[in-house]
């Protein structure tokens, strides 16, 4: 199979590294910090045992997947024949636009630099490329072998090509690419959340909602529908006669509310010091981490249910 | 036990009846229209064989349960003994009006009022009333029987007696009461929902994105973490420190996304030809009823997932 290399075997680094092993490819993960590679690939033996678990490898066993990744401390070697690299260096500008030097002189002509970046623009980083045409952004929302949408991204000089490598790519690793067709803030999934987010950071600061309000009425309320529908479906399917139906009845009823979401407010502010006190209330800080590990069991277990219910009830 | 009258017997009365009756309630339900209590009835009686097959009436036999439900042509009756109303009439402010006149002429002194409506705040038609002190808002999300959350509204004149009531009775029938403390448009659900999909209308307006790509990303993306954790757990547990650290991370990027989100799209013009075309073309109009059951199998096996997750993995 063709080889993808993992360049920052960090957090996501490491989470894409099994997404792209479990679908066949080889991957070579490497790292400025020469230890990471390593310690990357003991820590993707332990979640592949976790996956085989609950039959999430494709019926492959951990052995199988863990053959197929190389820790590689030379990054001249770990770019070598690669068709995908997949980047995961700190957000900062000057970081990837000093790594994209590097690798735009090391990988070869059809090899696809994708940055996992959720915060910079791909244009930000790759303009001064020679081979600038075949960058963009590949952003999963982590980890992306357990939730599927991937956010392609070009820049303004991508070619349509590494565009429809990336895309194929994706869909071989069992993701669902979501192909933008220009850069913007935020991408398209954190621009929801950002509007989300605004919102709720609102209704807490004005007093009418606590953060543990705001929770309850999305977890057992508005992304019970959400998990498997998305926003659009769900308003399609909540009027008789479909979306044109549902915007007829209440776009009234939105439109008055948005007049009252203008004005941002300070999440830093004293708002911010109200929802930390609940959240830490509900789960003092020295229990994050374990909780950070019920949330990958729960996000595990969510991915056999949908998976088994595709199958059963349709998608 | 205690009884509950529903008032209005249509699509969300009928939801509320299975849920009070679920849990132990002996149930009256009446209509404006004479059948539409005796057709509740047999629509319930089919639901509750679907809940049964799926583990979901609490241990009970459907027989149990609707034997504790009674279709009542005289409105008087129905409200006999009640401790709540629970009212689905149309969402019209004269409409209510008139009709929590009556409810609040025959209802005993001790009955909550509770509406089920979306739309209105409690105050526009319930300020006329001798007792308006025990009226209130419980708006559910559809059917409250799957989906836990219910928001309960006061007006400026409901007393905490009231409220505290209602609380305690969401809890017994299994829902997750979140208790306002104050009237504001679109309660705190709607509000989420319409933020989210403010930006959603947008990022299809400006051509940035699909309505299937919104779609994608927030099922196949976001709302695998909303639909266990809510969005401030997602942060909270989405940065090493928790949600201050979060905040000090990407508040920037959030702040500058807002800049681009002031304006409202208006959701009748070109986007909506672009969004209903994009939605018949997966789902012609001929279908969405077939869907909208197919919606109603994923809600009952997710609300089955959640419970065996909660109990195996902890809440």
């Amino acid at each position: 199979m063709p080889k993808i290399a993992i360049v920052g075997s960090g957090f996501i680094g490491r989470a894409w590294a099994i997404s792209y092993a479990r679908a066949g490819y080889d991957v070579s993960l490497w790292d400025v910090d020469a230890q990471a590679p390593d310690a990357a690939v003991s820590y993707i033996s332990e979640v592949l045992t976790d996956l085989d678990d609950n039959d999430l490898l494709n019926g492959q066993s951990p052995t199988d997947v863990l053959a197929r990744l190389r820790a590689e401390p030379d990054l001249e070697k770990a770019l070598d024949a690669a068709v995908h690299v997949q980047e995961n260096a700190p957000e900062k500008v000057k970081v990837k636009q000093e790594l994209y030097t590097r690798l735009d002189e090391l990988a070869g002509p059809q090899t696809v630099l994708a940055s996992s970046t959720s915060a910079l623009l791909p244009s930000r980083f790759t303009e001064h490329l020679k081979r600038r045409e075949r960058c963009l952004v590949a952003h999963p929302i982590n980890p992306p072998y357990l939730i599927k949408a991937v956010e392609v991204v070009p820049s303004p000089w991508t070619s349509d090509a590494a565009m429809e490598q990336t895309r194929l790519l994706m869909l071989e690793a069992g993701q669902s690419p979501i192909m933008m067709t220009k850069e913007i803030d935020g991408f398209i999934m954190n621009r929801l959340q950002g509007a989300l987010l605004e919102e709720a950071f609102r209704l807490v600061a004005g007093g009418v909602a606590s953060a543990e309000d705001v929770d309850i009425g999305i977890r057992e309320g508005l992304a019970a529908r959400w998990a498997f529908m998305g926003p659009f479906e769900t308003i399609d399917l909540n009027a008789p006669a479909g979306v044109r139906d549902y915007v007829g009845r209440y776009d009234g009823m939105f439109a008055n509310m948005f007049e009252q979401m203008k004005t941002r407010v300070d999440w830093s502010g004293e708002v911010l010091d109200r929802i930390e006190e609940d959240r830490r209330q509900r789960l003092p800080a020295d229990k994050l981490e374990e909780r950070q590990k019920w949330r990958d069991r729960r996000l595990m277990a969510l991915a056999v249910h949908k998976r088994s219910q595709e199958e059963k009830t349709g998608k």
